[in-house]
C-alpha cells in the first residue's frame, strides 16, 4: 500500500490529543460545534477529568489521552526514588483507568505502558521515564498511521460519488484523521467524494455536532440530515455508498456500532448500495463468534428526553440502547489498516489474523 | 360496523380544533409537551398563520381549521353586498389554501365549502353565510365520526401485542381521537395494546412532543425511542405491527407521510412485520396514479439545525424533506373509515370509490 498523502495534506485540524513535555493538549469537544478551542492539561487529575467529562472522546483518542496522562506523570513527578516513582505511577494508572468503565482502548493503552514499565523495572529511573513518554507518543503516532492506511485502502474500494455516514468516526474520535474520516479525506483529496451525507445521529448528535463540524472544517461538501431521512435519500438514488465506524467487529463479521447503523444496513441492501465499516484490526474481537454475543449498553433516558440540552418530551418511559449489531450479511467489506476484508468474513478474518 | 365505543370513552382530550361563532379555538401544539394551552384565533390571517407555523397540524386538523377559517370569515366579514362578500371569500380561500403545499385535506375542505357557496350563489347572503358555518362544523364532526370508524376497523385487523408508530396521527393531528390514534385507543380499551413504541420523529419531534404526550395522557403504556432505534427494536422481535398516518394516498396505494415512514416500511418488510396506514378516504387522491407524482415539501433548514429550540449543529448545508413516499408494495393494508383495503390496492381502491 503506497501512502499517497501525509496527514497534514488531508486535514487542517491539529491532532485531537497531543503531548508537549509538561502538558497534554486536547481539543475541548464539549465546546463544539460552537467553539473550537484547545485546552492544556497540566496534571494527571486534569487529564482524568477531561476524559470523564468527555472533553476528549472516541475510543482511540481516549486511549492516547490516557497514555499521555502517564507521560505527564513521568515528566512532572517530584519522586526521587524508584519506589516513590512507582507508587505515584500506579496511582496515576488507577486514576486514569477509572475514568470510563467500558472504554477498551483506555485499558489497552494504559496496560501497554504499565507492561513496559514492569518489564524495564531494573532500568535507571530516568530511562523508565523516557520509555513511558516515548511509548505514549508511539501509541498516538501508530493511531494516525493506522488511520492513514485505512484511508488509502478505503479510497481504493469506494465508488466515486455521494457517501453517507453516521455518528463520528472522524479526526475528533481518534488522534487525527479518523477511521471513516481518513477514507473521506483521501477521497476528498482524490476528487472522488462528490457529497457527504451526514446523519445527525440521535440521541447524542455526534453527526450533527462533530462530523458536520470537522468535515466542513476540512472543506468537504456535505449535507446534514436527520437519521430518518437517510432512507428517502437512498430511494432518490442520491447515495453511492455508506461507511460507518465500528465499536467491535467479531469473528463472523457481525459488528456493533452506534445505534441506527443496523437500519442503514437494511436500507443499503434494499437499494443495492455498498455498505462498509472501517475499523483498525485492534477493534476486531476474534474471541466472539457472532454479534449475538456482544452486550448492548443501555444509556441514560435523559439522552432521549433531551436534545442538545433542550427538554423535548414529557416525562414518559424511554428505551435508549446506545449501540446495535449489524449482521455480516449486510456488509460489503471491512476496511482495516491491514487491507480490505471481503466476504466470506469468517474465513477471511481468520486469514487476516494468521497473516499478521 | 358496530361502533362499540363513543369518542369520550376513548380519550380524555378535548377536540383540537373547535369553532365558537367569532373565533377558532385550537390547542397550540407548538407549546406541547411543556404546556397544554388553547388559543383563540379571531381572523383568517391568524388561522392561516396558525396553520403555517404548525400551531395546528396534521392533515385532518388542518382541513377543519381551514374550513373554520372560512366560517370565521362568513361570521365576521363587514361585506354588505354579495360581490364584496365573494371577493373577500375568494381572498380568504386563497390565503388559507397557500399555507401548506402537501396537505390534501386542506384543499379538500376548502373546495368543499367553495363548491357549496358556488352552488348556492343565488341564495341570500345570510343563507350563504349560514351554509358555510354549518358545512365547516359538519367537516369537523364527520372527521371525529370517520376516526371512530377507523379505530374500530383497525382494531379488528391489528394483532394483539406491541405496536410501533411514527409522527403524530393522533387526536392532535385530527379533530379528535386521531386516525392511528383511534385505532390505538380502541385497542387500548379492548386490552390488546400491550406496548406502544413511539418514534420521536425528527426534525419537528411530533412523536416525542405530541404522540408521547397524548397517548401518555390517555394512559396507554408506551416507550419513547429515537427514530434510528426502530430497526433495532424490530430486530429484537419487540414489534408486532406498525401503524402510521398518511398525508396522501394515491390510486395505486403508494402514500406520502412524515419523513422516516419509508424507512420503517423497508424495516417492516425485512422483519416480516405487518405495516398499515390509517387514512380517511378524503386522504385518498385517485387523480394521481402513483407516488412518484406526489410533490415533496422541503422545509426550513433551521428545523434540522435546531432541536426543541436548541441549536445543535454548525452552520452547514442541510436537506430537509418533510415527507417521503412509501411504495404500496411495502403496505399490508389501508385502514379507512369505509373499511380496510387490502392488496391489490389499485383494484380495491377503485372498488371502494365505486361502492360509495
Amino acid at each position: 500500500m503506497e501512502l499517497r498523502y501525509k496527514p497534514e495534506e488531508l486535514t487542517g485540524l491539529p491532532r485531537s490529543v497531543e503531548y508537549g513535555e509538561d502538558r497534554v493538549i486536547i481539543i475541548d469537544q464539549t465546546l463544539l460545534p460552537g467553539e473550537f478551542k484547545t485546552v492544556e492539561l497540566r496534571t494527571v487529575d486534569e487529564v482524568a477529568e477531561a476524559i470523564m467529562t468527555m472533553k476528549v472522546r472516541g475510543a482511540p483518542a481516549i486511549g492516547a489521552a490516557a497514555a499521555f496522562g502517564l507521560a505527564l506523570y513521568a515528566d512532572t513527578t517530584k519522586a526521587k526514588t524508584k519506589d516513590e516513582f512507582m507508587e505515584g505511577f500506579y496511582w496515576a494508572y488507577e486514576r486514569l483507568r477509572s475514568t470510563r468503565p467500558t472504554a477498551v482502548n483506555l485499558f489497552w493503552a494504559l496496560n501497554r505502558i504499565k507492561g513496559l514499565v514492569e518489564e524495564n523495572f531494573e532500568s535507571p529511573l530516568g530511562e523508565i521515564k523516557r520509555l513511558i513518554v516515548s511509548e505514549a507518543q508511539k501509541i498516538a503516532d501508530e493511531d494516525v498511521e493506522a488511520n492513514l492506511r485505512m484511508g488509502h485502502y478505503g479510497a481504493e474500494v469506494l465508488p466515486e460519488g455521494k457517501i453517507l455516514t453516521h455518528c463520528n468516526a472522524g479526526s475528533l474520535a481518534t488522534v487525527q484523521l479518523g477511521t471513516v474520516g481518513a477514507v473521506l479525506r483521501v477521497m476528498h483529496r482524490d476528487g472522488t467524494l462528490k457529497l457527504l451525507w451526514v446523519d445527525e445521529t440521535r440521541p447524542v448528535l455526534q453527526g450533527a455536532r462533530l462530523s458536520a463540524w470537522e468535515y466542513h472544517y476540512d472543506g468537504i461538501p456535505l449535507k446534514l440530515i436527520t437519521d430518518n431521512m437517510a432512507g428517502f435519500v437512498m430511494q432518490q438514488g442520491e447515495v453511492d455508498a455508506i461507511i460507518v465506524g465500528a465499536d467491535r467487529v467479531v469473528a463472523n463479521g457481525d459488528f456493533a456500532n452506534k445505534i441506527g447503523t443496523y437500519t442503514l444496513a437494511v436500507l443499503a441492501r434494499e437499494h443495492g448500495i455498498p455498505f462498509f465499516t472501517v475499523a483498525p484490526i485492534s477493534t476486531i474481537d476474534m474471541n466472539l463468534k457472532s454479534g449475538k454475543e456482544i452486550p448492548i449498553e443501555e444509556r441514560n433516558p435523559e439522552e432521549v428526553l433531551t436534545c442538545g440540552g433542550c427538554r423535548i418530551a414529557p416525562d414518559v418511559d424511554v428505551y435508549n440502547p446506545a449501540f446495535d449489531v449489524t449482521p455480516h450479511k449486510y456488509l460489503t467489506g471491512i476496511i482495516t489498516d491491514q487491507g480490505v476484508v471481503w466476504p466470506p468474513f469468517e474465513r477471511n478474518l481468520k486469514r487476516l489474523f494468521k497473516r499478521e
